[in-house]
């Protein structure tokens, strides 16, 4: 609990772990908060609290996914992630060793999103008023000029893309929390798109819309744009990449993949002109490498979104009522 | 649990409770961050968990002291506060007319400290693995040129100024958590900061630093602050403002108020020449009202906060070791 308490257990550390590990021209300021530079455009803010359950997991941990979760979030707006201030909720016992591991994995991957931890704050709870460590992650980002992409752009005849296979970090999460093991492991997708979208966004494909399909999955998220734009969507169920084991993993567990979580993936909004040639620049990224085109927007005054089924039917994907993955993220 | 999954049911909780409350035309863009205006300036950045136990307390409730703590944050910098993230980590189970009796007090407590909440998150953990709800606040503002604030610019002959009394925020809420109740109860501080700021940067003084003394209290402090500019610090016990309540209370639970947490106070080392001209702005500002001039910085290579007590001793006013009042903000 000391940790927590503002005196010279916490301030060390402070200077040991995070400074250390994530340390910056910024955070090393060592005030209440960060000076930044004055931005070379509008800004752009986004936070996300981490909850995931376990904390580790294939593919990534608690500390990787805060970085990629918010990173992504000011991404997909169309601006360019600077910034993260990051704060810590601890359970009183939780180990060091593995907050020392979650904070460099932090490290690592803000390193390989070119972003800057540039404050943030530790608080302890009592044991069993937590749950090991809880991540708020927020991120400031800069827009350049000429870029407008919004959930309420989409149009009818507008092609909707996905930039890779679905459902894997949920079912990587929902397989370890459940002690679940396939022939092939299943490895969350858990990655920052900045560059995928930086190479989207210089393409000068008429983008409407781009947007992280996370917790409630690619469902859910295009429902959302749907409500947004009002507008109706068709998908084609044979278009959609889903792997083998997600699928699997999905049919033996009762669940749709188009509801599982994704954390390193993309789902685009664009005008049908521009949607080949964007589809190719996204091929040629490796985030984006089985990138396809899924559906396309329709006019329809319910805004459902609806599939095309593998077996000629179609039928409507609705909204994620209820739970379905608790703590995915 | 469900209204924390992402889908139908967190889509009404964001819309009837959080837009509905503290709605504006940034929140109102429902993309997955704010975009906000080129700010004219640096900007700053800083973030607070808030875990307060008690949620509700004389004085405020996490709601306000949320909006406070970042609002104040920002403000001791010397910057304009601007807007807010918010992301909150509910437990399940906990009462929505509790949460929302929280959302409106940090709408009025936004609308007072001239903030926005541009954009936020809510995640759900299973009962038992949170306490009601925390939440995180993230803020970003704008430096106005030709302001210098630090840490690290105290230098002997500077005069340390406190803006009132101290203890009551820690002692509120330890007297409410503890069932404790006394002849005047105790109100906590929780304020926003920035107008006293304000007023106090446009007076010209020569001030050096600025902060707020929550965890940890005045002497954490000022021993933060007597590391980072490499000096030391003499405080007259007599010049420090303590309510009679809140001495009473220490005196009861064997606690010494300059380590007791603070939500509405500020600490200034100000110039010799300019103190006794900036405590007159300070006590013009109702917040400032009994501001009072406490100590002075000395050159000490050791850093120590030393006290002349009232009893005509000096003692060293010692970094907080070990944990004092968990969960007080």
């Amino acid at each position: 609990m000391s940790h927590g308490s503002g005196g010279r257990v916490m301030a060390q550390l402070i200077e040991e772990l995070f400074v250390e590990h994530l340390g910056n021209k910024f955070l090393a300021q060592g005030n209440d908060g960060a000076l930044l530079p004055t931005p070379k455009g509008r800004l752009v803010m986004s936070t996300d609290s981490h909850v995931v359950s376990p904390l580790f997991f294939p593919g990534g941990d608690i500390g990787s996914l805060s970085v990629h979760g918010t990173v992504n979030d000011i991404a997909v707006m169309g601006a360019e992630p600077h910034y993260l201030a990051v704060s810590f909720i601890l359970e009183e016992g939780f180990a060091l060793a593995d907050l020392k591991r979650i904070v460099v994995s932090m490290a690592n991957a803000a390193l390989q999103a070119e972003v800057f931890v540039v404050t943030g704050d530790t608080k302890v709870v009592e044991r069993g008023k937590g749950d090991g460590v809880f991540i708020t992650t927020t991120g400031v980002g800069v827009m350049p000029e000429g870029i407008t992409l919004s959930g309420d752009l989409a149009q009818p005849g507008d092609k909707v893309l996905i930039s890779g296979p679905i459902g894997e970090h949920g079912m990587a999460i929902l397989s370890q929390r459940e002690g679940l093991s396939f022939d092939s492991p299943i490895i969350s997708d858990s990655a920052a798109l900045h560059q995928l979208i930086a190479a989207m966004l210089a393409s000068r494909a008429h983008i409407k819309t781009m947007r992280d399909p996370t917790r409630g999955g690619v469902a859910t998220t295009l429902n959302e744009i749907a409500r947004q734009s009002g507008v109706g969507m068709l998908l084609q169920e044979h278009a959609i990449p889903i792997p083998h084991s997600v699928a699997a993993a999905c049919e033996f567990l009762g669940m749709d993949p188009l509801y599982v979580a994704n954390e390193g993936k993309l789902v685009t909004i664009c005008a049908a002109q521009d949607a080949e040639q964007l589809l190719a620049v996204m091929r040629a990224h490796p985030l984006g490498a089985q990138a396809a085109i899924i559906g396309e927007v329709l006019d329809d005054s319910n805004n459902f979104v609806q599939i095309n089924t593998r077996f000629c039917g179609r039928r409507i994907v609705d909204w994620l009522s209820g739970e379905q993955l608790p703590r995915i993220c």
